[in-house]
């Protein structure tokens, strides 16, 4: 059998590198998922997820997350959650629950607390400086853009058993509304996964990449026959020409995909990093995008 | 060109009842959607969306809604949100926005107000009664069914200017969890649109409606050149046999779905009831499911 994680971001590099060893001496999927987001959550470095992650435009930290079941389809979600050490781990615990899977705000809050979920305020010293001097700026006249910090890391997983998971964890847009929720809880548009298939997750603007459920078309195509790269590029690019023609902007869309066999892809409209593993050996990719929707993609480590 | 508006559950009948006429003189989608959803709102007989809905378990009242433009598949939704008179109100006006589309709890509480929104006291004296009886029936030991209560008011329109709208509103499942969210703000899994093709709204078990985004499945299949009924018999009846292979259990799911014709179809696992209004003309089916994912259809006017 083959195992594999892949991951979006060079952050993602991290927990990739951590748990593949593990997933190649047999460990689960949804182990290596929830133990490589949760390495990338705890890195204070990583400013758009978990600790240390950017606030939004009130100066507080709002989380997203999800964890999906590739077996049987069970998925669980936090939306706008506050004070949560590592938010994929409670996602991985509703995805067990029969109903109330998907968790947005205290209702979260509560649910983490009632589990015994360590809490901990997760807005670091220097997060706060760099919200401080953002909030001056615009006071200044400065204008924010939607493309400003919003990298989700999300994660699929295949073990040697044959199961696949996939999991997400962002604090979204840097500056964004109080109880924004982008694509990275949302089934369909952030993540979906189907162990006899294969999975994909996202990355980028949420407002965007929302407005066609992308990672569950990938699948969809796969399922179908398609070869995953075709997929990607059927799904991703065709639906970027036609966001454009409809509604005359188009944001970042990044994903990445695993099928049940190991074979991966990508697919991007900007600069973007992504890291796998298969049976144990970890790589870095960095993607350029280039004219045509082709991409050109160099092997860092 | 054909005019037409849908809704699922008897109550959408008053919606759809009081929007057709305006609807058939060249009134617009999005106005047939917002003013036929706010009337089922307004109305505290509906116990399972807006004013008058039953609360969660901790006896407070948290609204899901969503609104889709089918011209530039722009997405408002709320989430979790607590004393909003009319949710579909803010979800449109969210669709407008570029980002900060999808708002939850206090979030989409502080839009409301800013722009003006009214907010008002959702949980009526009979909803509470209702709350504080089953409140006993639960400490006497009676077991919560994950079935009870969870009805959403479900619309799609096409004018004849040929736009296409969808829109959602909700409470959820009574005595769900706090912060709890099903599919009727998730894009793809409540609703989807796209006036090229058609449009699809859901009602039923939140947590497994959002197991496949089946409303962008069904616009998806009519894209690729399948008719209405035929689009969604696959894909409905399609998921819900593999879900319950793959996962052992299916709550209820049932759909309706109009294309850019005016032509409409339904699905459903269970007894369920939608009205339509083709070229202004109301009517009520009553949905009964039979074996073999068959349905009878009887027109009550």
């Amino acid at each position: 059998m083959t195992n594999a994680i892949i991951g979006t971001w060079r952050m993602a590099g991290e927990g990739v590198q951590l748990v593949a060893p593990a997933l190649a001496a047999g460990g689960s999927a949804a182990d290596a998922v929830e133990r490589g987001i949760m390495a990338v959550e705890n890195n204070p470095a990583n400013i758009s997820v978990g600790y240390g992650a950017l606030p939004n435009r009130d100066g507080v930290l709002e989380m997203d997350s999800a964890f999906m079941n590739g077996a049987n389809f069970q998925i669980g979600a936090i939306a706008g959650a506050r004070d949560i050490a590592n938010p994929i781990r409670v996602s991985r615990r509703l995805s067990e629950e029969r109903v109330n899977n998907v968790l947005v705000g205290r209702g979260a809050e509560s649910f983490a607390d009632a589990c015994g979920f360590e809490r901990k305020d997760m807005v670091t010293a220097k997060a706060r400086a760099q919200y401080l001097a953002r909030k001056a700026e615009v006071a200044a006249g400065a204008r924010l853009t939607p493309y400003d910090g919003h990298d989700t890391v999300g994660m699929i997983a295949l073990d040697n058993a044959g199961q696949m998971v996939a999991g997400t964890s962002t604090s979204g847009l840097f500056m964004k509304h109080a109880g924004r929720v982008g694509d990275s809880p949302l089934a369909g548009n952030g993540f979906y996964v189907d162990r006899e298939v294969g999975g994909a997750v996202a990355t980028g603007l949420g407002e965007d990449m929302m407005k066609r459920p992308l990672c569950f078309e990938i699948v969809d195509l796969m399922a179908r026959g398609m070869a995953v790269q075709a997929a990607m590029n059927q799904a991703v690019y065709g639906f970027i020409d036609r966001l454009q023609a409809r509604n005359g902007n188009v944001g970042e869309f990044s994903y990445v995909a695993l099928d049940k066999d190991g074979n991966f892809g990508v697919a991007s409209n900007v600069e973007f990093q992504f890291a796998v593993a298969v049976n144990g050996k970890a790589h870095l990719y960095v993607v350029t995008p280039l004219a045509g929707h082709e991409l050109q993609i160099n092997q860092e480590y």
